[in-house]
This record gives structure tokens, sequence and C-alpha cells, in this order.
């Protein structure tokens, strides 16, 4: 079966129609690339616990859960329910409320790191006062960061999220890689990049720089790098380094706080100072945040006589995201982190299974309620092993179309699934199953 | 009468007792400087139309508008309506939605210049997302922006957001002032700094940066800079300019795409390039856009093989906050905005009065739905002649206390009213009734 015939099959007229249209106004069509699907994305219509329902009528099991945001899918009726009552009260008000004090308080009660906490509008926000607050409590310029991970669209904070063999560079001292055309090479060079868990040229590149680097930004479970955890080694050798050479250790946990009931940073023996927050503490609404030493948090002190980091933002705490992100995280308790891990353990066994049955070269890489398809026999351990060529990069869009035309199942773009505390193992087995018959399509192309 | 005599008779006990909690989790209590207040800031319980009621029971008619974003006041029923049925719909899903299309369609309709737009989630994303754009369209690294103006938290864009005499330098070519305590001197050295609405040193400071400047960031109506409106002839300079020297006339308008039907745009004889958009657009709930030519938007086209700038944001373009957004711009027509700032310039006259009979050397400036207080004899054309000392600080917050507290007002903190279209005479005598009551009171003090 070749793609033509597959797409040929695809349903899609009404959200074509409005595509259309929307290129006339909405540059490509669309806000988020990640949204954008070729020939021309699909259009929601509604969506219910962990099903969504296109503009079509095609009703599919959503695997993505907005990039990872939903922890307890569409429309819960305890969120649904106080978001609106909110909303009759008021969405924003130039006062504090009550809502964002709740939601610092079980932050900081859930999370033994979390001193302090300040809110911003989403997870590009955070890392960025994350960074801005490094060189301020620190009064240093650089950063250093994997290559291939992504944390937002701060332009530091995006050098080397995407390149490839030609420009990567020496994995002894990778190049630092502009993401956006006409970065100043300002930006890239105060930059630093380094291979991914790989704990002696990491510490040989950040003693280059020893002297100018404010902070290391570590995603503990980076997506985009493979989705592989960092080792307690690695994590324990970044943490010495930064105390010894005046540095923080800053957290990227806007998506791996889901991985278990304190985040991704609750399996190490050490804690980052400071950790960016977004997606699920929002409960499904626009939110960032960042937490961490009070010592270090203090540069955002409005009380202080000399302010080191003048700090606002218009819906920055708004009550509505305050109000959606306190039931969400409270209904994310340590039983509920539990069984969800497991079900997505279950799913992750069952597609192995498959794997196998379809006798296919794919291999897994995840942690917690997360996990990524790979087209390689060996999962890779590395950002350099995980990185797709073009050949690869085509198999991949083939097997997203065919688990979103034939199976109705939607997973992220990278080939992801993200899974919500409202799936079941009648989801799982769904999934395996049309994993399963994925697997034999794209076998057929191998 | 002292303020201390004045505090005392403040009733604030169940916000002090919520602050004193809030300073145990979220650094400073606050997560934007702008609601806080010296003890502790109020916390809000409801609100309606131009009312805000705090947790104490005290209800205030609300000049602030979560800083300018609510157009038509707190739970308007339209949106509030229509936010209710689409978040029973869902908040946000990885797919596209047709109220994205419809909010950019209503912008792209509505303002000549907007040819194309695309969503972020804040101003701040609006304005860093329009600079990197500037930088991938025409190669060059560097920005120019005004002294004094704020245009939210990328590092780039604040510089010289908050500088003073001891720090400002030569009017003929004022310094590059970093807010935020470690700012990369690479990222002060990118931004060069003019004295807004001053042709003749605009032009020198920005020709000595000619090959450098990849755009002219202006808000056209500089709230930090003294709320006076750009001149015709300074737009159409920096527009000549911007045209003969391969770089982009960028405008932040945020705040100011209230002042008339299309922005303060409106009324300039030439055409920014790229807009940046916020607050009112959506409706109450957190966004941020960019808008402008069609050619300089394409460098976010997801659907080209060379991805300029590579862009995404897990609530941008949320259903939510479109769906707000749309109805509030709706309900914002040609007729609304007429009635809006016919309303505020009977403000303006009644409040100038006030002044004649206080006899007191305090001025206005503004525009559109918007004036700012100055305590100044003469209203203030520049940056510097609006700058604050010490002494004139403390008499603006003493100002803005009575309102608050004697005369419950609302006001932005830097002195400043953004009126909504629920507002009608009786809400502006009550303005000018206690605004002559606090010049009365300021006059003790002077």
């Amino acid at each position: 079966m070749k793609t033509e015939e597959l797409s040929s099959k695809i349903k899609g007229e009404a959200s074509k129609a409005i595509y259309e249209h929307a290129c006339d106004v909405i540059i490509g069509g669309v806000s988020r690339n990640t949204v954008y699907r070729n020939p021309h994305p699909y259009y929601a219509a509604h969506a219910k616990g962990c099903h969504v329902t296109d503009i079509e009528g095609t009703q599919r099991i959503d695997f993505a859960n907005n990039m990872a945001s939903l922890i307890h899918g569409h429309v819960h009726p305890a969120i649904t329910e106080a978001v609106i009552e909110q909303i009759q009260k008021g969405s924003a008000y130039t006062l504090a409320t009550e809502a964002e004090v709740a939601l610092g308080d079980l932050l900081c009660n859930r999370v033994p790191g979390f001193e302090k906490v300040r809110f911003v509008n989403s997870g590009t926000e955070a890392v960025m006062a994350m960074i801005k607050a490094s060189r301020a409590f620190t009064g240093k310029p650089m950063i250093a960061k994997a290559e291939g991970a992504y944390h937002g669209t701060y332009d530091f904070a995006e050098v080397s999220q995407v390149t490839s063999p030609s420009k990567w560079g020496s994995i002894k001292k990778p190049n630092s890689v502009p993401l956006v055309k006409g970065t100043p090479k300002e930006v890239t060079d105060l930059v630093a990049i380094f291979p991914f868990n790989d704990i002696k040229r990491t510490l040989n590149i950040l003693n280059e720089h020893k002297d100018e680097i404010a902070c290391v930004l570590i995603d503990p479970v980076p997506h985009r790098v493979g989705l592989v955890p960092a080792s307690n080694d690695y994590i324990e050798a970044i943490y010495k380094w930064t105390r010894e050479n005046n540095a923080l250790m800053c957290f990227d946990e806007v998506v791996t706080l889901r991985v278990n009931y304190c985040g991704a940073q609750e399996r190490y023996s050490v804690r980052p100072d400071l950790t960016a927050l977004g997606k699920m503490i929002g409960g499904g609404f626009p939110v960032g945040a960042l937490a961490g030493r009070t010592d270090v948090m203090e540069v955002f002190d409005p009380r202080k006589q000399r302010k080191r980091f003048p700090h606002s933002g218009t819906f920055s705490a708004n009550p509505v995201s305050m109000t959606a992100g306190q039931i969400a995280m409270k209904l994310f308790d340590q039983e509920a982190v539990f069984k969800l891990n497991a079900l997505t353990q279950r799913a992750i066994k069952q597609i192995e299974e498959a794997i196998k049955i379809a006798d296919v070269p794919i291999s897994l890489t995840g942690a917690g309620s997360m996990f990524r398809i790979h087209l390689k026999e060996k999962a890779p351990a590395t950002f350099r092993e995980a990185y797709q060529d073009l050949t690869e990069r085509l198999l991949i869009k083939d097997l997203l179309d065919y688990m979103f035309f034939e199976e109705n199942i939607m997973m992220i773009n990278t080939c992801a699934c993200m899974f919500s505390t409202v799936m079941t193992q009648k989801e799982v087995d769904r999934l395996s199953e049309g994993m399963l018959n994925a697997f034999k399509f794209i076998k057929l192309k191998l």
C-alpha cells in the first residue's frame, strides 16, 4: 500500500475548506507547527475524556493530549465545573487572587526542592525567566544545554534544538547551531552545547566555560533528544560541577513533571536549584511557572529596594489557569500517578510484543506515562543515535498517518504517546492493536 | 493628613493574612509586580462590569482593567457564555480549531496592514516573535527601541525600560541600560536606544548602526515613556529610514490597539511592517499575536521546505482565548470605539477642571481610551521630561492609595486609567470627583 493510496482514502473535506480560508489570514494556516499536517491540518469540533472528535465527525483516541498538557484528558468534570464558576467571577484582575496561592501551596508542598514558586504564561516564559534568574543570581552570562533538547522559543534556549550531521561538529565539542535564521552570533556564542548523558564530555565542555556559565539547563527526560532519562550519575556529576563553579542546575520539567509524583527529579539523589514548569500544572489552560531555592528566587522579590529582576505579565497567575491547575494537580495524587504509569508500562509491554510479532526493527524509549517510538532496532541512548535521516522521518510520518487515519489514534508528531488518567486497558489494547497494524504497514516500506 | 494616618484606616486584614501565607510559597507573595502593593496586595473575590470586589467586600470602580486587557470590563455576558460553551467542548487540542481562523479573519479584515497573523500566548511572546522574525527576514542582528518603553520581558526588548539620570547618558546617544541584573553585555550591545519622538536624534542613532538594525520597535503611545502619541512626522521619518536601510518598522500595539478602530497605527500615513498584539484581543484570556506583511510573516510558514523560523506553543491559539477574543473584538466595533473614546475625553476634561479647582501642578497625557496623570505643571513630551524622581514617585503612590482606599477607584500603578466600554458618565463623574479629592489631599504634601 502506498501513501498516495492511503491519502486518497482520507476524508477531510471540511477541514480542507477551513484550512484554505485559514491560509488567507494565518501564515501557513496554523499558529502551531505541531498541529500542521500535510496537506492540511484537521480541525477539532469537541472532545471528552480521552477522545477528540474532528469537524468531519471522526472520533479518535487522544495520546497527544495537547502536547502532554492534559493529564486528565479533555473536559474533566471537576476542572470544568470549577473553571466555569471562576469565569463567572472574573477571568483576570489587577489584584492578586487566592487561587494562585492555593496552587503555589500545592506545588511547594508536593516537591521537596520547590521552596518558592512564581507563575508565568507558558513553558517558554518559564524557561526564559529561569535563565534570566540564573544570570541575575550568579552574575554570569552563559548557559549550557544538551544538543537536540527542546526548551521553548527563547532564542538562547533553542540553540542546537535542531541540528544535523553536517552541522553538529565533533561530539567532543558540539557546535552551537542557531534554530531561527538571523539569530545573532552573540546569542549562539553564549550557549555551550553538550552531549546529553555523557558525563566525561559534558564536564570537559563545561570546564571550558567555567567562569561564564550561569546555569546548566537539563530536561531530565528530553523528548526530542530521544526520550531517554538522564542517569543518576550524570545528574550527580552536573550537580557537583555546578556547586564547584558558582553555577545553577536548572531542570526543565514542563513535560516531565508527570513522570513521578514529584516529577522526574524525584528519582535523583540531588535536586535542581530551579525548575521550569508548565503544561499539566494549568489543568488544560495556559500556564508556566518557575520553582526552586528561596535564595535564588529572591531575585524576583518586589519588596526589595534593589530589584534584580523586575518582572510582571498581564495574564500571569490568572485565576482561571490557577483554578484549573489546582484541581488537576490535586487529582494527580500518588495513587493516580502510580496507576497511570502502570497503565503506560502495560502499553509498552504490549507494543514490544507487537514489534516482535510484526518483526520490525523498531524500539521504544520513555519514562513514567510517556514513550516514544524509534525506527531503530536498538533503542537509542543519545541524541545522535536517535537522529532520524530523511527516510526515517518519512516513514515516521507514514506511521503517524496510518495511526491517525486508519486506526483513529492521535499521537505526538515525534511518534510519542503521552497518557492521561482517564485512559483504561481498553484504550491500551486499541493502541497496541493499532500499532501492530501500523508496524505491518510500515514493514512493507522498509 | 499623613500617609500613616491614611494607612491606619485601611481595612485589609483578610488580604493581609492571605498575603502572609502567599509569601511562604510565592516569592514576594505575588507573580506580577503590578499587583503588589506595600505593605500587602489586595485579593479579588469577584468582579462584574466595571466593578471589582475584594475579599474584604469592598467594591471598587476598575480603571485598571487588568492592565488594559479588559476592553469590555469583567464577565461580559456574551464572552462568558461563549467561553463556557467552548470549555465544555475542550480547552485545548493537538488539532487546529475554527475559532483561531475566525479571530484571524476578524483581525486581518479590520486593520489594513494585517495581511497575515499568528497567535502566541502573551504580549511578551508576541514581541519576542516579532524581533526574531525581523532578524530572520533581514538577516541583521540588532534592534532599536525607545528609551523608557516597555515591551514585555524578552531581554532584548527590555533594554533601557528602566533608566535614570545617573545611567542614561547623553540624549544624543542614550546608553543601553540592562533591566535585569546579569543581562549579558552582548544583549545590551545589540540594542540601540533612541529618544522617542525626536526625529533628528533618532535618525542619527539609527544611522550609526544602519547595517546592523533588523527592526525599529515602536509603541506608538508608549505608556511608560509618558503616554504621549508618536507624531506623524516621527513615524514617517522612521518608516522612510527603514525603507532605505533594509529594516522593518515594528509596532507594539499590545496596549494601543484600543486607541482607534484600527489601533494607534490608524492615524499615521504609513503602516508598520509587523505589529505585536495582546491584551484585549483575548477578551480577558491569555493571548498574544503577531500580524503584518505576508512576505515577512512567511518566515513562519510550516509548509516551506526550509523553515526560517520554526515555531510552536502548547497553548498558542487555544480555542478559549480565541473564542473570547473574537467576541470582544466584534463588540468593539467602530461605534463602540467612538463612544469609549468620547467618554474618556469627557473624563479628561472633567479632570482638567479638577486640576484647576484644586490648583495643583498636575498634567495629563494620553490617547483614545487611556490617559496618564503626571505630577508636572506642563505635560511631559519626552521620556526624560516624564521621568519621576523619588519625591514624585512617593506622591504618585499616595495619590493612588488615596484613590484606592478613600475613593474606591482602581488605577494602573503608573497613575493611568484604561477605560472599558461598560463605563458610563456615572463612573466618569465618580472618577473626576475622586480625583478632585485626591488632588486636594496631595496638595497638602507639595
